[in-house]
């Protein structure tokens, strides 16, 4: 079997173009498909639609059970000889609400001024179906992949994932490839397709102090029941200082250092800070001075106040001696952080400070950052520049996502990358009324799904 | 004119015994008035209520507007080379809120296992009018007072007292007295009477931090946008050590030395340090070690944190970097801070600390401490005693309530000294549902003030 040629790839490309009212028309029932993880609304009626979509394409096609609502699994792997990737997606979306802030109903797809209106359009219906329709091209052309396809779509990504880690532990034969790719999230700037390599972990937990058996008057008990706002307020002050360095002992010692070629990356990272600042109502970043936003996002850990409470805050007074306070901290962890290890150390710290405050662990993702280096790498960042060409800018690489992602599950099992390739538009509203997908943009992933076939055909692997 | 003999008080004492069914039937219908100064419901009605029992009752008496609810002030003065006692009280009460809670209708009073149930019977009608009854008794019996009686009856006790400096600055003149006594609060402990010679003061203050414009992902913005829970923890980790000592440069300045007669009472203050622990479920009190609760309570500030508020905090994650947080703080102050001595220099901390967070004052009293030795308080001791001869220990001096009040508006105005006897069983519940007030402590406090028109009578202020 010989190698196709770039003309093959032309005519895929040109038959997606002649293809993008039926290529519309593919994705509107999915749409308009409510599948609601958070709720359990329309899991199993989703998760059968994409089955069914992936079968008509041509694929082997299942609906795999998990403990949660199911994965829909699908291969076609022709090519023994070739690299295989994992198209990895999402078809249950975040809930609709608040119903009334949308222009038009989130479960009836609406076209206008050039976006598709739907609930989850662009996270992460309208972008995983592009990809799979950009593959599908090559069998409606050359009726033939020159690489070999799988396709993972789960239905919890919207609830954390819960069931991911133990689908892929339970199927690592299935589920052997040498990518795993993802178009999900939004791109900062419409004119700048991005690639991504990583993203942030994170370490949630909750801290509960309690002080007398009941909120007691502050002027009859002031100064004789501890205040439970204070010993969280007094223990957070032990774990980061003013300019934001986190002092828990030891739970920086596993950050791997910036090498030279991601402080490259982060240097030349597409994202302009002032912008970034402006954006948020902010003319001065958070301390320390003097780091970029690259820098702050890609390299640093954070220990946030996600949420404090405690005694009285409506209007006016009340002057309560709070017998409870609560502090809910997300830690963003960097390579190669254990959220596991932090929690421990995070424990024992509090234990050295205020033995008396409960610590709970609510949740840990693990972060990622997988070489910029690869042949995979280059092979996508070649798809994106075609998929998207006249579009923008080339594709740069932004080394990490300050977010959080199961993506590291791929590489903590089986030892495959993720590249994660950003197709919607910077102000696509995901979580958030009126969410929305450029048609233009829409149309260039189908076309980058397609393109990264043909640059992954070309790539050796034992480069 | 000849001062009165013991077999006078005796006889107005047997007086009060025999009108008990009476006393109790003067009572009920102001308790079935509402008087809600909070919701502005019955205020004028109670007031007129009040002022025609006064009338009835042999006084010169009137309705005196105020920026808000109504003072009912009366007066019989028959004895110019006699002692002034001022009689304070508030006819306005708590709202009844939860109904539900309540086992009989907060506004109809009903009289089981020897307590009268109201809403307000404890906080203060019962007190007052017990007050007022007492008094009277001596016309009943004798004809006239042996000194001269005052009433100043507020209606927005309840709310903080906004209009009682006013009225009390704009009628002086007619308030010219030599004690200002008030029955209101309740005992530790239903064997044990004590008088209170002061109160703490107070500083409400909020502190408001502000971050980004709008609340962010904590991981696409953790490390970028300042998060404003982290403000407030640092700043108020510079107000406080873990010791509980306050460290405001300066705010410990004006703090009156504990004089040895002060040590004297605090040493004997009949208070129960365990039971009072065990009571609100701790075993131990809050640093520093080594104090009782008389010391923590009334030689002491505090600086409590009431109320802190930023970002998520119900159930699960949700990874918040929170666009505000809101601290309220109330400082309890002792003799002779000043609170706006100690606002202003809590004003001054924050901008030298962090100067974006914004202070707003909420609302102030002065703090207050009578001197324990003078005739008047020898006076209310012996009246007490009578009052509550048989019914547990001698009376104890309590040197100040740990709570606040705006008794300190009599002394700072007029140098009128005000001391403070609690007349309510110690379960009285005020301020919550199935508020009561024993029948045996009402008419303990009817003779209590009989007597002490007789004790005042025979002091010479001059001493």
């Amino acid at each position: 079997m010989t190698l196709h040629t770039d003309a093959t790839l032309d005519a895929v490309t040109d038959h997606c173009r002649r293809c993008e009212s039926e290529h519309l028309a593919e994705l509107l029932p999915l749409l308009a498909q409510p599948s609601v993880s958070a709720q359990g609304i329309g899991i199993d009626a989703c998760a059968a639609m994409v089955c069914e979509l992936l079968e008509r394409s041509g694929f082997d096609a299942q609906v795999i059970p998990t403990a949660g609502a199911p994965v829909v699994y699908a291969e076609r792997c022709p090519r023994p000889d070739r690299p295989t990737v994992i198209i990895y997606g999402h078809y249950d979306v975040q809930p609709p609400d608040p119903i009334d802030a949308w222009t038009t109903p989130p479960f009836e797809p609406s076209i206008r001024d050039g976006r598709i209106y739907a609930r989850g359009v662009g996270d992460n219906k309208g972008q995983f179906v592009a990809n799979l329709l950009g593959v599908r091209a090559w069998l409606e052309v050359v009726g033939e992949l020159p690489v070999n396809v799988k396709f993972v779509i789960e239905g919890e990504e919207e609830s954390g994932s819960p069931n991911l880690l133990a689908f892929v532990a339970a199927n690592r034969d299935l589920l052997n490839a040498d990518l795993v790719y993802v178009a999900d999230g939004q791109v900062m700037d419409d004119q700048q397709p991005i690639i991504e390599f990583g993203n942030r972990g994170l370490l949630f937990i909750e801290l509960r102090a309690r002080g007398a058996s009941r909120d007691l008057h502050s002027g009859n008990f002031g100064g004789v029941a501890p205040n439970p706002a204070w010993t969280l307020i007094h223990l957070l002050g032990t774990m980061m200082t003013p300019e934001y360095e986190v002092t828990i002992p030891g739970v920086h010692d596993a950050v791997r250092p910036v090498i030279p070629e991601m402080a490259h990356a982060l240097k030349h990272a597409p994202l302009d800070d002032a912008q970034i600042l402006a954006s948020i109502g902010l003319t001065e970043p958070a301390p320390p001075a003097g780091l970029s936003f690259a820098e702050r996002t890609m390299t640093r850990m954070t220990c946030n106040v996600a949420g404090f409470s405690s005694g009285y805050t409506g209007e006016g007074s009340k002057a309560v001696l709070p017998a409870e306070a609560i502090a809910k901290i997300d830690f963003r962890l960097v390579p190669d952080q254990d959220p596991m290890d932090v929690f421990g150390k995070v424990v024992g710290h509090v234990k050295a400070h205020a033995p008396g405050v409960e610590v709970s662990l609510i949740g840990t993702m693990n972060p990622l950052l997988v070489p910029l280096d690869t042949p995979v790498a280059t092979a996508v960042r070649r798809a994106v520049a075609r998929g998207f060409a006249g579009m923008g800018a080339d594709p740069a690489d932004v080394p990490m996502d300050g977010g959080s992602l199961p993506s590291s599950i791929w590489s903590d099992l089986l030892d495959i990358p993720t590249l994660l390739v950003p197709y919607a538009n910077h102000d696509e509203a995901h979580h958030s009324p009126n969410e929305n997908l450029k048609l233009d943009r829409y149309f260039a992933g189908i076309r980058t799904a397609a393109a990264l076939l043909d640059e992954l055909a070309k790539t050796s692997l034992s480069d």
